[in-house]
């Protein structure tokens, strides 16, 4: 749900306009961040060495351990994995194997849906496969037939050939339309096909609710993606009370499209498949990795300056670009920081987001525990304390500008900050557009400036993002690099303001269902 | 090795021209490939219900069943997988499941590679990385010290992200060129660039052969592909007195890169593997799918007009554009044929090639057996009765024009031909360049006028061509009816003319090392 709010200035952007960059600092963030990259290192603990890192798994368990060392090591303070409270099981796969046996063996590229059960051993089975468009679709497998089979559910996939490439960078006219044609607040939807888009999101919901009460045996789908690749989802609930969902297969839609086109031959499939899963669901709460480069003012250093990602990805890749790439910039960012020797005067807090994949958990828990309630509104003492907050979380892409999330209060000043790097930012940019989907929001929730930057897409939408191919291979080094150098020297700008970045006018309470009231 | 042949014109291009295209005829075959295509449903059976179709394999054996009673159904006489001599081994894969399970649990995309044994059961094992780059280094592991271990061959994969688009189709300047710049026998690569190539693919060869020989527990190889895609190709020998080689796997290059990263950081990697693979050696001998819509001219129905495309496959998916289209494409234009009920007055024999993915096989033993050895160039009777070959193997997309193989006799008529679908190609083009690599070369090596068309490449290099997701989701049917239609069209215009199609210059015997005298 988005609200319309409008820019209320607390202060006149000529005033910040006026604080010259300290181009010393600068040069120095430059020099380590362009120069002495540490981007490659940290990627590749963060993803090879770590593996997938869901939320309360063993993976996430160890992204965490080994970011807390690392940031210690690096100097910063009060580094730890901060408890924010529950988000619910643990989960991860231990063992992934589906093929078909008949009319010919092939093996599939499959992998379980996140939070579902194992197979317990090796099963075999024939496959029905079922074609569910409406709700009378619907009710002629409510009625127990699918009771122990193997079910696919068909849905068409995007089979064109790829004329278009996977990878795109921003071009200068596409920058300059996010400028000016796109006001602040306004859906790429109109009403009407956001009405049928929230229509067909909750039939499907209903059907995935539907066949899990049916007693099936197993579960298979393969929605979107090609070429051996496709998108993982998660097929259960992870919440500590929900009940265990019997075993699901995501597959590459290759392999969906053939069981269903041989059933629309009346040719039998059956396939054989074995995986284990395991819950975690001792410790039902996680935390988020915060630590802080404590700033030197004497009357500055308790506010806070904070950039962010989210630590956290899905099971079926090591989620490189979603957001193995954001952790590793704001890492290095903090890492360029501490290696110029730099005293900012604020305090500069790094926070490795839990819980982003499944809404967001551990920002607006942070947020919450921290800043305030964003439904009571009810704020806590370090909400005056905050300047601003900076997110990574659109993939590998170079920074081309930032999301000022209808705050144009800061507009001049990160025009003037993004100018110092025209010769690494083609056409920096500076949109009013908000932009959605991530930690950011969070912060912005609560009246707080929590700012995403615009990154190029390279292959985020195609291949990476989500899917069982986003591995260290699909992060471009030099955008990470100068990410983290832009991202270090907006954070130490920010710490060095004689102001707060300004804020925007503090949203309303909003009643318990969430809507304004 | 190409040898350059220069064009002799038996008869005067002129004098072809002069024989106008049957209109009737013409109209007839463009209303049922058009309006009354099968290329769905054939293509449906040779890659969905038959499986992967590796020569002398079960689903090879499918196929060419299944191919050998539908060209009965639809009328064609002499119909029969027609032996052409020894082949070597089948094998198929029956178990195919490769995973990592140190440092952390992750199933590989992956397949066996073609004619290697199983595991024998579930394996499991360390890994030992080996990057084998001259002789020096293969020295390194030649001394027993591989022996029992799971061995990754390193190399390097392209990971760039796709900027540009996986496919596309000839524009007017790329055929414009064609047409004008690359003459008969012109190779791509320069004298040095070539002498390199032989040499890397010789050491490479000598690796392969050097490890086959240490008593490898399990082989793993990730080269080329990317996103989930990979290429695939054979581990040892399909020759009857081959000895068996142990198992390998080619995995997707991400996994390759991912074990070969946590080498470097020295953090030990464990794989589990089981893998079953069926050998038929009971029978070596294997064979062609043949079939004639007989001659109904008197005095030219002992004549032959050919048209063919390789049946087999690899084995790591359908081989859905290499060459289910071909073959889709050939039996389409036969059964076009047929049910317009034209009478050609030349006999019309269509051919599905085994063993062309290891050399040809198929066309060169059929060649051979029947029109005379590229050898001795001792020639059979068939030789003078032949008019023409047409071949498709370039994948899905569809026809732009063809290569005369530096034969410009036919190429007024060609471009008269052509010219007649102007509708459905755009700009049709007739190139003097000779194309490889598939069993039009069996044809032209004894001096018999064999052709392949031009046709646009969509994913052929990219995705399809011998990799894991050459399935028939690959097909653009459009493309593959155009196809039909015009191939049916070249054949029966082949048929009617009232000469044969112009030769070249008969090749001259060649020596025993295959070297011309």
């Amino acid at each position: 749900m988005k609200r319309i709010c409008y820019p209320l200035l607390f202060l006149s952007p000529a005033l910040l306009f006026a604080q010259e960059v300290d181009q010393s600092a600068l040069a120095k963030i430059r020099k380590e961040g362009l120069e002495n990259s540490k981007v490659k290192e940290i990627a590749h603990h963060l993803t090879d060495v770590t593996g997938p890192r869901l939320t309360n798994s063993p993976g996430f368990q160890r992204a965490a351990d080994w970011s807390v060392k690392q940031l210690k090591d690096w100097g910063l303070k009060n580094a730890s994995l901060q408890e924010w409270g529950e988000f619910g099981k643990g989960w991860q796969v231990e063992k992934s194997y589906l093929a078909m046996t008949k009319p010919y063996y092939m093996p599939f590229i499959a992998i379980p849906k996140a939070w579902t059960a194992g197979t317990n051993g090796a099963l075999t089975g024939e496959v029905v496969v079922v074609d569910i468009q409406n709700e009378d679709d619907l009710k002629k497998y409510a009625g127990g037939n699918l009771k122990g089979k193997v079910v696919l559910t068909r849905s068409a996939a995007d089979t064109d050939p790829g004329f278009k490439p996977d990878a795109n960078r921003y071009t200068a006219e596409d920058l300059e339309k996010m400028t000016n044609s796109q006001p602040f607040g306004q859906s790429s939807f109109n009403p009407e096909q956001m009405e049928r888009l929230l229509k067909m999101r909750s039939f499907r919901s209903k059907v995935d609710s539907t066949l899990k009460t049916q007693g099936i045996k197993l579960e298979l789908a393969g929605r979107t993606g090609k070429h051996g690749t496709f998108f993982t989802s998660n097929g259960a609930s992870y919440k500590g009370d929900s009940p265990v969902a019997g075993p699901a297969f995501e597959i590459a839609p290759e392999y969906a499209g053939l069981i269903a086109r041989l059933a629309e031959s009346g040719i039998p499939v059956t396939i054989e498949a074995e995986s284990k899963t395991t819950f975690y669901d001792k410790n039902l709460k996680t935390g988020n990795v915060i630590a802080e480069i404590p700033g030197t003012d004497p009357k500055l250093k308790d506010e806070i300056v904070m950039l962010g990602a989210h630590l956290d990805s899905w099971h079926s890749a090591t989620g490189a670009t979603d957001n193995a790439a954001g952790s590793t910039v704001m890492m290095e960012a903090v890492r360029i920081l501490q290696a110029t020797g730099l005293k900012p005067k604020r305090t500069i807090r790094i926070a490795l987001w839990s819980g982003e994949e499944q809404g967001l958990h551990g920002s607006r828990n942070y947020v919450k525990n921290t800043f305030g309630d964003p439904q009571t509104m009810k704020l806590l003492p370090a909400h005056e304390k905050l300047s601003a907050y900076y997110n990574i979380d659109n993939g590998t892409g170079r920074i081309r500008g930032i999301y000022l999330q209808g705050n144009e209060g800061p507009r001049a000043v990160f025009e003037k900050w993004l100018g110092e790097f025209k010769d690494i930012i083609d056409n920096p940019t500076v949109t009013s557009r908000n932009t959605g989907g991530t930690d950011h929001q969070s912060f912005d929730a609560v009246g707080l400036p929590g700012f995403q930057f615009i990154q190029d897409g390279i292959e985020y939408n195609t291949r990476t993002h989500h899917t069982n191919v986003d591995t260290y291979e699909r992060l471009v080094m030099d955008d990470l690099k100068q990410m983290a150098t832009v991202v270090a020297a907006f954070v130490y700008n920010t710490a060095q303001m004689d102001q707060k970045i300004p804020r925007k006018e503090l949203p309303k309470p909003r009643t318990a269902t969430g809507v304004s009231r």
